[in-house]
Formats: structure tokens, C-alpha cells, sequence
């Protein structure tokens, strides 16, 4: 497969949404004029993203809305279950933890791993919360596909360190500092600024 | 001013981090191709991007960090200052408002409202946290530029409505759910499964 994009991956979630929603309305159809316009791209970007992946879509028809989510779904590994660490039990773990989004798309927390002794010993549902020095044991013991970094910055490459040491090949790090994994593993940093960059960019306008 | 799409935004910001951390290495010039290379982008793509904005660096020696980094962050706004009202005082709330990241790029909280009595009159280091069906009147009585919204998806809608009419024209979404603005208005959805869903491609590959 031809290389792909983190922004092509991105615009298929944007895709996916959109197409969740428009079923959700009961609508069997759409053109990819008007998925570029809910998802704010031109058409041609919409069906340049598509034909990596096959042909979909009949000329003159547009795409069948439930037979493209589910082709993005897949595409998406979204049909998988897939299993995550969560270290830092902070304010924003407890909100990734509890986030309804990732278990609707088969995303589950298995173990949770924090530094704080009022925290570990206790559970968050049915997920006990282990010592991060713990971490290595617990992971090779009961390994997982994803680890999700909520810790602050100066510990961060030290628990993707011992991620990747248990075979762990996806990581989502939200510390706010660069760090790196090794070749065959995937690191996707979210910048919760960005967001508010783009804001403040339109608003200076 | 051509119609900038959010995607290179996105990469403005991906380029600002770069180049702040190019510069707290002491690194004085960078290529296009470099920064490609740290964005993991092509140096087409870098010089296509600053195109937009003006002439930046010179052939054969770069772009000086210093010079390119003050230039995106005045692109992006951030040499201003932005005040901000959140609602939702929950674990997601907590996060983005003891965010450190924030207030580095020049975001700062004003107003925080929820509806749980067990907070509303309580405070966040020197931000009052009020109940929400007071947000109209204080947030007419002390605007903000940007609202950010941490609350479940069932109120987003009226938080937003009420933010708009209170003369904010930045919405920041956190609540799963499709919202909607009124033209003029400059709404970004952060969705946190996209990432997840990034890292399940790739490793589904």
C-alpha cells in the first residue's frame, strides 16, 4: 500500500463521523461533494482519500452511506478490540478513562498505572490501579496494544520506554514534551493547544 | 488573504513547536527540508504552507529559527492575549484549565461554570466557578474571546448558543456531538478518538 498520510488517516475519522451521523439521520446516500462540504475539504481531496483504499461509490449515485462507514470502519482497524494502558491517573486520565468515544469504538482501558498512593490499590470500574514501578511486570504479565500517556512531562519517555520494552507498538502521549520510540512503533503526540491555535489564527484575521 | 484550510493551520502549529524546540537547542537555522523531515511532512509542503504568509529564509541557507518562530506565532495569534470561559468543571474541565500549555501560548481562563452545587461557589486558583445558568449574564457583564466546552453532549448546544449570543466567536468542543455556529463564528471540535483511531490504522497495517 502506497504510503499514507497521518492528515489522509485524520480526514477518514472526519469521513467516518460524518458518515456515523448521516446514518444516524437515515440517510442512504451521499455525494462526495457533500461529505467534502460537512467536512469542510473540497470533493477532490474526498475522493483522492478514497481511492487509496478501492473504488467506491457509483458515478453519478455518490456512496452508499453504510457500505462506506463500514469500508472506513475497517480501514480504520476500528472492527478490532483494541486493549490500552493508561498511565497518569490525574484529571485528564480520569477523563480519557471515563470517555465514552473510545469504548463505542472498541478502544478499552485494561490497566491503569499511577505514582500516587491515595490512588493505587483502588479501581476505576472494574480496573485496578497499579504502581507505575509495577508497570512492566503487569504489562508482560497482561499485555496490551496501546499505551495512552497522561503523566507530566519529565516521566514520560521513562513509561514509553517501559511500554515499548513490553511490546506495546502504539502510543498516544499526551505529555507536552518530545519524545521517541524505536522503528515499528507509533507514536501520536496530541497537542491539546493546536486546537486553540487554529481558533485564535481565524479570530486574528 | 487566500482561504487558509485548517490543515495547514494544524501544520503552522506543528512548525511553531518545532521551531520552539529547535531554538531551546540553541539551533540558529533550519532547512525546509528539515523541518519536513521533524514534521514528518515533504519540504514541499513546509514552502508551499509559508508561502501563504510571506518570503521567508533563503535559498541555500534556510529559514532563521528565531525570525520563522516569531513570524508563525504573530500567524497565529499568539502574540495576543485570549481570555476564555470553560464550562464543565468535571475530570475534562479540571485538565484543560490546570493546562499548562495554555497559558504559555497566551490562553487564559477567566470563567468557569458547571452546574454541580458541590463546585459552583467554590474557586480554581483565583477563577470563581459559577453555575451555568449564570453564564449569560457574567459573561455579558465580562466577556471572553473563546468558550470552551467540557461539558456532557446533550447541553453543548446551549452552552454554545448562549457563548454566541454573549458575543464570543471562538468555540472550542470537547462534548462528542454535533454542534453548530452561526456564520462568523469559528468552531473546532476535537474529537479524541481521531488519534486512537490514527494509531489502530497503522497498526492494523
Amino acid at each position: 500500500m502506497e504510503k499514507i498520510s497521518e492528515f489522509t488517516v485524520r480526514r477518514l475519522s472526519n469521513y467516518y463521523r460524518i458518515l456515523l451521523d448521516l446514518e444516524k439521520r437515515g440517510t442512504a446516500t451521499v455525494s462526495s461533494q457533500r461529505l467534502a462540504d460537512l467536512g469542510g475539504i473540497t470533493s477532490a481531496q474526498v475522493r483522492k482519500d478514497l481511492s487509496y483504499f478501492g473504488n467506491f461509490g457509483t458515478r453519478g449515485l455518490g456512496y452508499s452511506v453504510s457500505e462506506l462507514k463500514t469500508a472506513i470502519m475497517q480501514i480504520l482497524g476500528l472492527n478490532a478490540k483494541w486493549t490500552m494502558a493508561l498511565f497518569g491517573a490525574g484529571s485528564l486520565g480520569h477523563a480519557l478513562f471515563f470517555h465514552q468515544g473510545f469504548r463505542e469504538d472498541g478502544f478499552y482501558f485494561k490497566h491503569v498505572f499511577d505514582v500516587d498512593p491515595g490512588k493505587v490499590g483502588t479501581k476505576w470500574l472494574d480496573v485496578g490501579i497499579f504502581h507505575q514501578r509495577d508497570a512492566e511486570d503487569v504489562l508482560r504479565r497482561d499485555p496490551v496494544s496501546i499505551a495512552v500517556v497522561a503523566i507530566p512531562p519529565d516521566a514520560a519517555q521513562d513509561v514509553i520506554d517501559i511500554a515499548v520494552r513490553t511490546g506495546i507498538r502504539g502510543i498516544l502521549n499526551f505529555a507536552p514534551t518530545q519524545v521517541s520510540v524505536p522503528d515499528g512503533t507509533w507514536l501520536r503526540n496530541v497537542n491539546l493547544a493546536v486546537a486553540l491555535e487554529s481558533l485564535s489564527f481565524y479570530l486574528s484575521m
